[in-house]
């Protein structure tokens, strides 16, 4: 049986994940590809601190080219995170001839093209299964069983923090902000949650099913994110009434020769497949021309899930390197689609506004919103507060310039005190 | 570009629907691959019905081994569906050194091990993602992305028309017989339902499943399975009330060195994702060490989307054939575990029956649970009906062996009418 070598770079939660999934099963995992995996080298600065895997202590180094240049090494998985050194690392891999894993989602989002022409010119294999959903299959399928279709949609939620947070806002009825803090303590949230609450993890997830989706080349910059700081556990309330979930979803649509990508709070129906997705799970939500709808579901991050999505990426390597087959599922980014601006998407929205509580007021915001082409679907009115009334409205589809416009208008007129929040709808 | 021939043997519902997709998104498939694929000829028996699908009719023929002996052509899609003469056909395609593809769920589950064998002793791909879920990536995603799991669990709705009929009753509260024939005129159901009702075609599928996620062979007639026509309103009513789903769920189960795998109407918790999975769709929810829950989730019947399926399998092994790694995905049943028996399965039981409506009955109905090892979980007393009382309960966990003989036991009691019905319970 011929010894396929693993170096790990980096020492993590993510790298003692794939280590212990190749460890723990190793007799299955070599049996199914008739190939040894042994794990040769582990670099990361830090190689005191204990961790919670069972390995050889002589395999820590804190020389990355112990890795990086050792012709011994056949695979590499970069477990960093972030773009540098990572990026340089594994150029530095790919051009000494290794195969390279990462889950590695920035990186890949905002330099994916060029790792993976780098790696198809030297009919090398790049895979990154584990850069979306975690464990969750979701970029193989993509790129192999649903091959076949034109992908229209992909719809995810695909931030299990956030999705965390939402989910016990929905349930407990509470703030977001006491919310968070408890997700935190439970290590649910970073101590430094940005990335996740702003919605920045889950634009690079989505600008990579998109390219994958669209055979296209995404500009990261051109996506539009907002996060879920501003939802309130009014607004939660509302929707559930009116028929909705709350999700920060991550969207991504063709439209003609254009791509629509964009990561906001979103209302969707809850007979929607995604709108019961709860706690720290993720889903993605796939529409191709003759699948017709599919949903991926499953934990979206964690260290044995994604340690699970890697080690499947290593047995793939493997197999190929049997039949000298890697550079068999090369870049397929033919396109460069543009991003529709945010003006130019047409959805429905969900406004909640303070107004005083008095006859010809609804006819005065609607008239507005009427000048700017936004059509109403329906008012509530919902609770008093002194001599204010709290009214929920959904409007009909409409471009994002227009209710914009809309938006602003109404917020000065003299009988409107605040405009509370505003969500985007799917249907 | 290399030209790939396929001949398409079958053109009904799935070799239509092959032939669409092949068709109509020729450019992007022939894209992704960097091969052309051309469909050269389709044998059929009928060749004069008119079929929903544009294509050149001088490819037609009723002359099988047009397909199966012309060397032009590079892979077989075998879409007659049953066991002969497909397996025959199969057999000769394989022979003559041609990969096949095939949807053909009966085929695979009863005679696979002998196909893929004779596959791979060639170098060939036979391929078979549509055989199980329709358009929904789950093979290739257990063979792969997955494959660094120890797969636990495998728990399926995998046939969209039991769904459907059970969703109708749980949303209308309406008899199995009145949805069945409406099922029947809106297509949904075919005329001779029984290997839908009775549970035979999903008994095929968890076979398949089983076999590749407990990596060992499965003889069918193992499988125990139970369909779902002596499900009734109440029993639906009940269980929703209780706050489960009724399901008719494909259970595998890895128990020690043996396997548990079995079909049967199941009542799961209405949080499970399984349980919000309604009308035609279908879901397959996976267990591993390590990846821990994941679920797919779509369109498991149907022309288009089993044809993506097809589809996707065929550009699998033209990249293949690009790289002369056809047969990398071997089969990996290398085991031969033994399938529990029914009497052995443990599980959770929920009871409907008539009682007597008088002082220690209940009483009576416990002491023989009792004496038989079956512990009770809860009882609710239902409807009134004369001098009888509906009860319904749900037991503990239970050997089946002693359940059975507990309900044995409890029918021959004076003071019960009739046990209306028994569920096995999943949490």
């Amino acid at each position: 049986m011929k010894q396929i070598s693993v170096g790990i770079v980096g020492f993590g939660t993510v790298g003692t994940g794939v280590l212990r999934v190749l460890t723990e099963n190793k007799p299955e995992i070599e049996r199914k590809i008739g190939s040894a995996i042994e794990v040769t080298r582990i670099a990361d600065l830090d190689i005191t601190t204990e961790r919670s895997v069972k390995f050889d202590k002589s395999l820590l180094t804190t020389d990355v080219s112990q890795i990086l240049d050792d012709p011994s090494i056949d695979i590499v998985v970069e477990t960093i995170g972030g773009v540098h050194p990572a990026k340089e690392f594994i150029l530095r891999a790919l051009g000494n001839g290794k195969h390279v894993v990462s889950a590695n989602k920035e990186l890949i989002a905002k330099e994916g093209s060029e790792l993976l022409r780098t790696a198809d010119k030297k009919g090398l294999d790049f895979y990154f299964e584990g850069s979306v959903g975690g464990g969750i299959p979701i970029i193989r399928p993509l790129k192999e069983s649903l091959a076949a279709n034109k992908i229209t949609e992909v719809m995810g939620i695909v931030n299990g923090t956030t999705n965390y947070i939402l989910t016990k806002m929905a349930l407990e009825g509470r703030d977001f902000a006491k919310v968070l803090a408890e997700a935190q303590k439970a290590g649910y949230a970073e101590p430094d949650p940005t990335s996740d609450i702003e919605g920045y993890d889950a634009k690079y997830k989505i600008a990579i099913l998109a390219s994958i989706a669209f055979t296209s080349r995404v500009n990261v910059d051109d996506i539009y994110s907002e996060g879920i700081t501003k939802i309130g556990p009014k607004d939660i309330r509302n929707a559930q009434e009116l028929g909705y979930a709350i999700k920060l979803l991550a969207i991504a649509k063709r439209n003609g020769e254009k791509m629509q990508i964009r990561v906001h709070p979103t209302l969707i129906p809850s007979t929607h497949p995604l709108a019961s997705v709860n706690d720290v799970y993720n889903a993605i939500y796939v529409r191709g021309d003759f699948v017709q709808d599919v949903m991926f579901y499953g934990r979206g991050a964690g260290s044995l899930p994604t340690g699970s999505a890697l080690a499947g990426d290593i047995m793939e390597i493997a197999r190929n390197m049997k039949f000298k087959a890697n550079g068999r599922l090369p870049c397929t980014c033919f396109d460069q689609r543009a991003v529709e601006s945010m003006d130019e998407v047409v959805t429905k929205y969900y406004i909640r506004m303070l107004v005083a509580d008095r006859p010809g007021v609804l006819a005065k915001i609607a008239s507005v919103f009427g000048e700017n082409g936004v059509s109403i679907a329906s008012v509530v009115q919902k609770d008093q507060q002194g001599d204010r009334a709290e009214i929920v409205m959904v409007t009909h589809q409409v471009a994002e310039k227009n209710f914009r416009r809309a938006i602003g208008a109404i917020s000065n007129l003299e009988v409107v005190s605040e405009i509370c929040s505003w969500i985007r709808v799917e249907e």
